[in-house]
């Protein structure tokens, strides 16, 4: 096994010591970048993440050019809905399209569970090719959907503010939906334990929409099946759980044995230590528009982020991903105010 | 002053006991009513609002046919800053455009700060015409948007999931933000002086897009403003404040002495109580996407939510606006298991 130059992520997750709060972004790899855009102009979506050359080169930008403590990997959640037989596309400008959704049990007994390796073996490539590129330099995060959130585009087919005719799906035909999350959650297991195989350090799980159920809701129709997720692969990766404004369920969260929880910047970091406990970590919680402040606010409110954190089980990442709009300059601005914060601390001390 | 003969909401907002929890339901007045569906085909958005003959038949129209124990005018958020001059078109299917939105202090000059009887008379007539029709059978609920939602639409100049335009005027030219932001103010202020003086007997803010900041931005870019807001009206009407997703700030809504305060259905009542502290009334929370479930499970559901808010200090409510799609036969189930919820307490006593 390779030794890491940078492993304050890994000794943070494993609760260790470390001497500074380590940083990365949700969407890191993106479209911030100009270098990013470059490649997307020649390859659509699915090249990119397809071809290993072109997912692991997108994915060492940020390491390279913003100075982040992680890598992860270039992917989209769709490809598991898509290595089960879905029709997915990706509309420039709009966001995914599933023009076949899930509305009936025939359309459910279309799906396959897929071998991963035979599906999703480019993803695996892609880690393959990246750890090897990174050569050490930081830890490498592999990632995943919620079944819930997987669940939302499967059955309402494309994005939406609230997902009505998922959770109706859910509500009206609740036997139906426990199978596809069922199956989802399969799958994800053996995603996931392919791309720990792989070479990922660490394995997120992204509940997009897990903040459009109310708390009874998100236990039955997305944390049960988190939760089986997480008692499967916490043995093979590091854990980390984002279920974005799912805040009411942070103690569920952290009794499934994660080792991290992502909280977006809508709750206080002083009350997500409350309700998710004394030992987990939280990673967040800088709010993605903020980086669209000048760059002298971005600093002062990083500092005022990591001081209500406290500089303990903390990973500083932003609340959701990056914006597409935000200039590199800001993006670094953020990752250097983070690594500066502790050296003003020790100038103190 | 007239007799109310259901004034069931007014004893509640007032703390005084009442038999049984009030009900009525955000977006009362609108697409799922067949008859309103009717109105819909043969006038446009702005002919239904300012047409007083018009927006009285569809604010009626659930009293009538669903059975809530509450009026509220049908009109909408954006007639103030059509009032201070800008355009407001209302796309079919699509939502509010506003085809010059504000980006620059030149915009800023351009808008107007209107004499709430010359721009907006026609949402006094429709109150006093709707007060009339309904001859002291449900109280009558007038409405006007928080000055951060109305910012949302004024500067990203349509909907958004994240009004990330918004939310970066807010972050980079404050002194300008909040310039808009105390226009709307004192124009909410006076517009809702008027609608009381047209015979509202409450009156509710609406802070649809306040959960899209974080707390301190929170109380920079809309709690101040609603806190003024408060200040001025709430001797002259019963006031209710809705910051869908602001949860965190339920406590700095409380000590505005706002009567009320609504809560969406990602916050459980003994939790929102907690904060908001023990006399305010919450109003809320059933998920309007819940009302899409079969009509047993609507009860079953609604006699859990009642259960949760403890029968006191609280109006049912929905978590956000009734969707379109939803059954009228749903929603009556709605309002009838409120109405039964007590009867069955009382049998059992």
């Amino acid at each position: 096994m390779q030794i890491l130059k940078n492993d304050l992520l890994l000794r943070t997750l494993r609760g260790e010591p470390t001497s500074r709060v380590p940083v990365w972004m949700m969407r890191q790899a993106g479209r911030y970048l100009p270098d990013y855009r470059r490649l997307k102009e020649k390859y659509s979506f699915f090249e990119r993440c397809q071809t290993p050359e072109l997912a692991a080169e997108i994915t060492i930008q940020p390491v390279e050019q913003v100075g982040v403590d992680a890598a992860i990997i270039f992917s989209d959640i769709l490809v598991v809905p898509q290595a089960m037989g879905m029709e997915v596309q990706m509309i420039e400008g709009k966001g995914p399209l599933l023009p076949d959704p899930i509305k009936s049990a025939r359309d459910l007994g279309r799906l396959i569970m897929p071998d991963p390796e035979e599906k999703l073996g480019y993803v695996f490539d892609a880690l393959k090719l990246t750890k090897s590129r990174l050569d050490g330099r930081v830890p490498l995060i592999g990632f995943a959907g919620a079944p819930w959130t997987l669940l939302c585009y499967m059955v309402q087919g494309k994005g939406s503010k609230t997902f009505d005719e998922a959770k109706a799906f859910c509500y009206t035909q609740p036997a139906m939906a426990h199978r596809l999350l069922q199956m989802l959650t399969d799958t994800t297991i053996a995603y996931l334990k392919g791309q720990a195989r792989a070479g990922a350090d660490v394995l997120q799980i992204f509940d997009s929409w897990g903040g459009l159920l109310g708390p009874e809701d998100f236990e039955q129709f997305s944390l049960r099946y988190i939760r089986q997720i997480v008692a499967a692969i916490k043995e093979e990766a590091l854990t980390i759980i984002f279920a974005k404004g799912a805040w009411h369920s942070l103690e569920g969260m952290a009794a499934t044995g994660a080792h991290g929880l992502g909280i977006d910047w809508c709750i206080r970091p002083e009350m997500a230590r409350q309700l998710a406990g004394p030992t987990v970590v939280l990673q967040g919680n800088f709010d993605p528009a903020k980086l669209l402040s000048p760059v002298e606010v971005i600093r002062r409110e990083v500092d005022v982020m990591l001081d209500a954190f406290g500089g303990q089980h903390h990973i500083a990442n932003l609340g959701h991903g990056i914006l597409p709009e935000v200039p590199v300059d800001h993006a670094r601005a953020f990752v250097e105010a983070v690594k500066n914060h502790v050296l003003r601390e020790d100038h103190v001390l």
